[in-house]
């Protein structure tokens, strides 16, 4: 069984909105993305973009429906500064994996409006990493570039 | 004088490591983008990929250039799965804005690996948005829509 099979039997949640089986409250949709309202918003306008097609995450998706997906959130989020929603910012935001806050396992953007007194944090705050560690850090990287194309 | 000519004169930080005059452990680099460790990662192997010219966000970004950021971003992401940093998996992120965490005022975008036990958290937890609230969300999206080309 392919993985859209699987995906469509275990009644993955976006493929049934992109199919228009599951109820959703759609910005914009073409013939390869669709922008709806989240459930759960972080704030009200809170959107997500996903492809039609069954992806996980930045490993399967392909490159230029990863493009698409991402220029539909751009316009999206150029739509919500001019709409009568409140934004005074944006976040766009992608979680890949378990590890990165992803609870549905099919690729989705999520496009933020923000604004002051919000409620919305990341904690917790940074530091600043040596030079030499950020330097062996992107040869790390660098090293594997070459085996990510 | 010009925005590029006025970052120049305040020293635009990442203008300056865009033109190499500013110290950056670069992991990749073309004539529209360049990528490299963030100084203060939210873990290590966290980078940024900015725009050669300087745009402070999604509203002076153009689209084209834009798209490649994200490509650039998303081939990162690729190559930081299959590199010796820890990484199981990623949050890609933007913050257009005071009010969405921006704190450098040209235009990047966050790449981050992550791992359980990472320490990196999100509040609060959203919570459900009713349907007819979500339907006029949406609605007023629509509406603004056509004046976001």
């Amino acid at each position: 069984m392919t993985q859209d099979a699987a995906s469509t039997a275990q009644e993955c949640v976006f493929c049934g909105i992109a199919a228009g089986r599951a109820e959703a409250s759609v910005v914009y949709e073409d013939d390869r993305v669709v922008a709806f309202m989240d459930l759960n918003p972080v704030t009200p306008g809170h959107l997500l973009v996903v492809p039609r097609k069954h992806a996980v995450g930045l490993e399967d998706i392909d490159e230029a429906t990863g493009a698409h997906v991402w220029s539909v959130g751009h316009a999206m989020a150029r739509a919500l500064r001019r709409s009568a929603m409140r934004c005074e910012g944006i976040n766009v935001f992608l979680c890949d994996g378990e590890a990165a806050f992803q609870t549905v396992f099919h690729f989705h953007l999520h496009v933020i409006p923000r604004h002051a007194g919000d409620g919305w944090a990341i904690v917790p705050d940074t530091t600043e990493r040596a030079r030499p560690l950020l330097e062996s850090d992107a040869q790390a990287i660098r090293d594997a570039v070459a085996l990510a194309g």
